[in-house]
């Protein structure tokens, strides 16, 4: 069954898949063939009918009382996020936020090749971090080019936010994975999503002054 | 009006507050006394009336032509969202991640002070980062007790999350922001909530496929 293309996909049901993923990967890794839909429903906390929506996404195969092949749910899932395809990807601005996500081991798992960083500090150009050099801005316009990298991670100060991702796009970045709270403004050929940390704050936030048990 | 907690409260809506909060903050900055529903809309890309029922849940008043009160919005999300009682939280792990959360200036502005971090690792114990202290994971107890800390920043590798996440309920931790990949499993009195970086990624890897336009 190819993937159904055609379907709307929801955003929780995009955001759910890593974690389904995840699963699949330790059972897998633990010598378990298969998978049952009722065992990712209860891991996940969700009702098993929303595991099989989420997962039919993908154009996965299920078997009745069985579940699903481990590696076939594996293959379904990074295939369908296109997580098989590794890109590479720099990360602009390396303060605390960017020099961890220079440093997380857990993007290349997911298809995504930090190469480098980029930065405006005198003090930082051509150190490490992470064994991943830090470049000037002034070189991203070049290396983006040369090394064929479509993919910039920001992470600069808010107030810094808009010019960078101006010089970003000058460069040839086409897809912008935000970490600032500010709405960049981009024109309609290049892709962003807002990773903004606040947001999960937002929602701890209200869970925990008991305003609502379940989001 | 009163903020309308009965009203059914939905993910997109609480993850768009600190959107909303942060323009209206730059606005107000800029000495701007009203912001207008339609510029919202526009900053953030949706519909009016979704901005419109958005900012309902929190009991804000808008007037017809005018828009909202800068300020008034602004007190309105920030209390809404329980940002205006500053409450204090651990760190627990600081590798590349938990060391950029420690660092994060941008929790401050949200109630968050994150007052120190916890490790495994002898040569991190009594060290700092960004001026904050890094203790042995034996005394999470202890300070948990004596400085009143509910919430605790859950930043080690997959393989130990579970477990850590056992030490800090035994330690009195009541709120886990969760930025492991791992589905821990916690009392029903303990909340929760998972920061998966693979989630955010998994929609933009979908976005650049060009499998969606818009999620």
């Amino acid at each position: 069954m190819a993937p159904q293309k055609d379907k709307i996909l929801k955003l929780p049901t995009i955001q759910r898949l890593p974690n389904y993923l995840h699963i699949a990967k330790t059972l897998k890794d633990n010598g378990e063939e298969n998978v049952s839909t009722t065992y990712l429903a209860n891991k996940i906390g969700l009702d098993s009918i929303v595991v099989r929506k989420d997962l039919a996404v993908t154009g996965v195969n299920g078997r009745p009382g069985v579940g699903y092949n481990s590696e076939n749910l594996i293959d379904a899932i990074e295939s369908f996020l296109g997580w098989d395809k590794i890109s590479d990807a720099f990360v602009i601005g390396t303060g605390c936020l960017g020099s961890a996500l220079l440093g997380h081991n857990g993007f290349a798992a997911h298809g995504l090749n930090v190469i480098a960083g980029f930065d405006n500090d005198p003090n930082k150009i051509n150190t490490e971090v992470a064994g991943k050099k830090i470049f000037q801005m002034e070189k991203l316009a070049d290396l983006t080019v040369r090394m064929r990298v479509k993919l910039g991670i920001l992470c600069v100060p808010a107030e810094h936010a808009q010019e960078t991702t101006d010089k970003m796009i000058d460069a040839g970045i086409t897809g912008i994975w935000n970490f600032t709270p500010v709405n960049i403004e981009v024109p309609e050929n290049v892709i962003t999503h807002q990773q903004d940390l606040a947001s999960g704050l937002a929602v701890l936030s209200l869970k925990l002054s008991k305003k609502m048990t379940r989001v």
